[in-house]
């Protein structure tokens, strides 16, 4: 088993360079943490690339690693603190393979998502999506990274489960509207109808829009329907990564 | 107008001592920041015992305080960044009275909150609470504080639109039971009913659980009903405050 004892060494200072964005995308590489999400990837046939633990861990999964024929490099706390970027490091972590970007679109439901700033947001809406049972998300122009680690926090794995695909949402919403896919865009105001009033639809696409502004007045031009979220008390809003559960779930499950 | 130049002043040492939980439930007396919140306090009578600006923001809402009677001490940037918790202090800083903490139940909809230890949930369930249209809220044991910096910022001023009651869920529990109102305890597994194919009620209460642990057994064996989400993908469980949201909206809205 290799193993890594200063924080200086080459590797080290490589996968280091993956806390930047630019980083991760140049090298098609980004890093997860915790044995759970390690788990999902090696359960879900991502690509691990390194796999670092410490000895507490080590001692813990060594039959995992080899029943997965995983080849771990050991090494010691002071190192997984420098490639962490949790306040609490945990014992694993991992440098995987992002996938290829290729998915094509099919009949099913869609998440599209307008300059979401928040990485807990997005990851929250991800791993909604996914329970939600959705076809997959498409995240458009200025949302945060999916591979920070804030993201890939709240997301919980769910980047293994169904495709998140980065495309400018102009482009996603003309290949699913030639699926015959009806889009919804998402309103602050009540210009347009309440969710809970449409019929039951097994395919579309919903479209969530930014923290402060909403959705993009092109996109919602360019939507078949806008729908709103009917507000019953004094609060002027939803937070819109619960606005979006609400509305996925509220749209999918049929009484 | 008063002025304080220096963050050793006493009176900013007192505030600054509501940064502690301790403190502020000894004074019964909170901190908030930004123009939004404090118009928000003022607009649904909360007590505003001191209100902080810099100059700046004097400039910008001098006709707003003179309309609404609020005197206010004009402070330096550098005494306003010591009242504050976030990493960006706002211009304006007022120091609120809690609320009498005597709500009675009513019949309605509420939400009880089992030990749900993220600031930033409890805020966000508050704050959807208020946009259904719900009653209240109960914070029961090991629930994070509402008056802490992360959970008025996700609250976004909900506190001042339904009562937020502290207080054992078992006797709140009760005390709704008495009232005739049906009790929905919430279970991470499918032992339970799905949400949606419940009848619509009126009055009802709904139990949330600790981000890990769920729901208390106490508390679900006390429900007359126990519900639960149905995951369609492959997510292992949703984020407690959006779930909240869609339980919340699931069983309020009418289709």
């Amino acid at each position: 088993m290799k193993e890594i004892l200063s924080t200086k060494n080459e590797l080290i200072k490589k996968v280091v360079k993956l806390h930047k964005r630019k980083n991760r995308y140049q090298s098609k590489q980004y890093i997860i943490e915790g044995f759970h999400l390690i788990e999902e990837a090696v359960l879900h046939q991502a690509k691990l690339i390194y796999l670092f633990v410490n000895q507490k861990s080590w001692d813990l999964y060594a039959d995992w690693f080899h029943q997965q024929s995983i080849e771990v490099i050991l090494v010691t706390d002071e190192v997984l603190a420098k490639l962490s970027e949790l306040p609490t490091p945990q014992g694993l972590i991992a440098v995987v393979a992002m996938p290829e970007n290729q998915v094509t679109f099919t009949l099913g439901k869609w998440l599209l998502l307008d300059c979401i700033q928040d990485p807990g947001n997005v990851g929250t809406m991800i791993r909604t999506a996914d329970a939600a049972g959705f076809s997959g998300v498409v995240l458009g122009e200025g949302c945060a990274d999916i591979y920070t680690t804030k993201t890939l926090r709240s997301m919980q794995g769910s980047q293994f489960h169904l495709p998140v695909i980065q495309a400018p949402l102009k482009e996603a919403i003309f290949q699913l509207k030639e699926l015959g896919i009806i889009i919804y865009g998402t309103e602050l105001n009540d210009q347009a109808v309440q969710y809970h009033q449409l019929p039951y639809r097994e395919h579309f696409a919903l479209i969530m829009g930014n923290e402060g502004q909403g959705v993009n007045q092109e996109y919602l031009a360019l939507s078949h329907q806008n729908i709103y979220i009917p507000i019953y008390g004094k609060a002027e809003s939803l937070n819109v990564g619960v606005a979006a559960g609400i509305l996925m779930y509220g749209l999918t499950v049929q009484k």
